[in-house]
């Protein structure tokens, strides 16, 4: 049963389980400070294949059947596919799926799309619409620097509040939460879905400043909804505001009387070293789904994060709505997941 | 409560009802057949906007303020808009709806977009995560031609297999189905996600022969789990499989020993006459989108038809994707509908 709880929290009374999930990354992500922390790390962006496009897809493809595996599942155990990419009609997503006779629904939800798969599947598996639902997501900083910017060889500058748009897939499965299990489990608790939020910015350089007044509004309206402090979670993460993006957030709590520093965290800030060029951190719809089906969701399971606050953020905008000098909206899509004790 | 039937049909115990939906179309559209049954019909395709994108941005706006409108209902009725197009990174439906202050969730399921959003906001409404949910999708001959064939002015030959991009919007809202009703309604009593399917077909200008067999998977489905033979419906309409399309699924059909013609329509076979020059037809998201939340619906609210089967279609791929060699996989998402009396 979902309940509505406030003005816009979604309470999953039956507590669909994250059964398992799986992170598959490029190598520049792998010589980073979570390099560790992924499941499949690609010794070159390319992965063997005549594009790009194709590399990013088959890095969606690994995220899923690694997250397939490690819950002891076949494709035929899935009532259904959310998954999106960044490429135009979200052809990564839909070539990495083409062949695994599952319901398919494609997401666009820009780098938020992980956590409104996620969010959406919550619902489907709670209502009773799928047993099972996996959610997807992936980026790849040479099909995005094609499509979005300049071509690779141009060797175009970016500016400093740029963001690194992330070599990276994540995928995870959700199912329907009945029964108690034997072992701790994680679960969603509840969700949140975003207003787009648009506050003037037309610099696509700055996403996260365009991103940054929805984590506002989502997280706000989660924890007014909750009634919950920030420290009542172990972690809340944006995924991605990157540097920038991340102290306009914290400012603009502040000012509302919320200090969300000591256990905030965002998913482009952990994503690259200093010293790796990124300028302002990660981004990507690959990004926060990554570093959520990796890092963020081992640590649950290892006991070291036990509430978790995964506030998805996505700039929607195209290169042609930039060109026409349209704004730039951002979305924040919320999931709270819960590592459960058996 | 939402019961899984059979493989893969979803039955909305609830009953769901389709509150409003409205259709807004461009000057050809209007022209056309069907053009006395649209709420809004565009002098010109440019609507008074700077870009074709903004136009049908325009027109995906019109679209979801009249179905507000004739339900008597404001945004903040609203809990969720899932909506989507055909543009690179969605932005009409973004622009659309950058403004309304209601959570938003971008969907992507090329021409089949307004099925999937529907379906999607049925379990939604269903499973109590929204009391309302507005679906919408829209699509713009002229924003189409430019990003996925030639440029307008280069007046690009088209083949006879080729479909016409509608310029088309439609809209419609979800509401839980609870309580009984003074006045005869149109609810949503199933519905089933599909799955993609790929049968080789490369030719971009032939996709009804891309998207037939993913109907034909659809609807064999849903008769098989309802033990339904064609007949029980009123009318099995796809969107928008044309001319081409149309008759290959009928053929697949048949090869089963079902014989679907008798109730068969497509929305893309509907919307142009043959003196329009539109080839095979119409398709684009927005063609199953005004022909349903247009002719279709005001034929269930006159009582013409009962129960109806809205099937959407659409081809996955991307004009990369076809340079690139990649196949062309069809979609097909189905909702039924049926008109139920005071």
């Amino acid at each position: 049963m979902i309940e509505r709880i406030g003005r816009r929290t979604l309470r999953f009374a039956g507590r669909p389980v994250l059964l398992s999930h799986a992170a598959a990354v490029g190598k520049k992500e792998g010589e980073g400070p979570l390099g560790g922390r992924f499941d499949f790390v690609a010794e070159n962006d390319r992965m063997d294949e005549k594009s790009w496009e194709l590399a990013e897809s088959r890095l969606q493809r690994a995220a899923i059947r690694m997250a397939l595996e490690k819950g002891g599942l076949k494709k035929e155990d899935l009532d259904v596919i959310l998954a999106g990419d960044l490429l135009n009609q979200c052809i990564s997503s839909f070539l990495a799926s083409v062949d695994s006779d599952v319901p398919y629904l494609g997401q666009y939800g820009a780098c938020s799309t992980m956590a409104q798969g996620l969010a959406l599947g919550a619902c489907l598996v709670e209502g009773g619409a799928a047993r099972r639902a996996l959610a997807a997501a992936s980026s790849h900083f040479c099909s995005a620097e094609r499509q979005y910017r300049f071509p690779l060889a141009y060797g175009g500058q970016r500016t400093p509040t740029a963001q690194w748009t992330a070599t990276a897939a994540g995928a995870a499965v959700l199912q329907g939460g009945a029964g108690k299990e034997r072992q701790p489990s994680i679960r969603v608790t509840h969700a949140v879905f975003g207003k787009m939020v648009e506050m003037g910015v037309t610099d696509a350089g700055n996403m996260g400043a365009a991103m940054a007044p929805a984590a506002f509004d989502t997280i706000t309206a989660l924890l007014d909804d909750l009634h919950a402090a920030p420290t009542d979670f172990d972690c809340i993460v944006t995924g991605d505001l990157g540097h920038v993006g991340a102290d306009i957030l914290l400012t603009l709590l502040r000012g509302q009387g919320v200090d969300l520093s000591p256990v905030y965290s965002d998913c482009g800030s952990l994503l690259y070293g200093d010293e790796q060029d990124a300028h302002a951190g990660g981004s990507g719809c690959g990004c926060s789904a990554a570093v959520l089906c990796g890092p963020l969701l081992r640590d649950m399971r290892e006991g070291k994060l036990r509430r978790l606050v995964f506030a998805g953020t996505g700039a929607m905008m195209s290169p042609v709505s930039v060109q026409q000098k349209q704004p730039i909206a951002g979305v924040c899509h919320a999931v709270v997941l819960e590592r459960s004790e058996a």
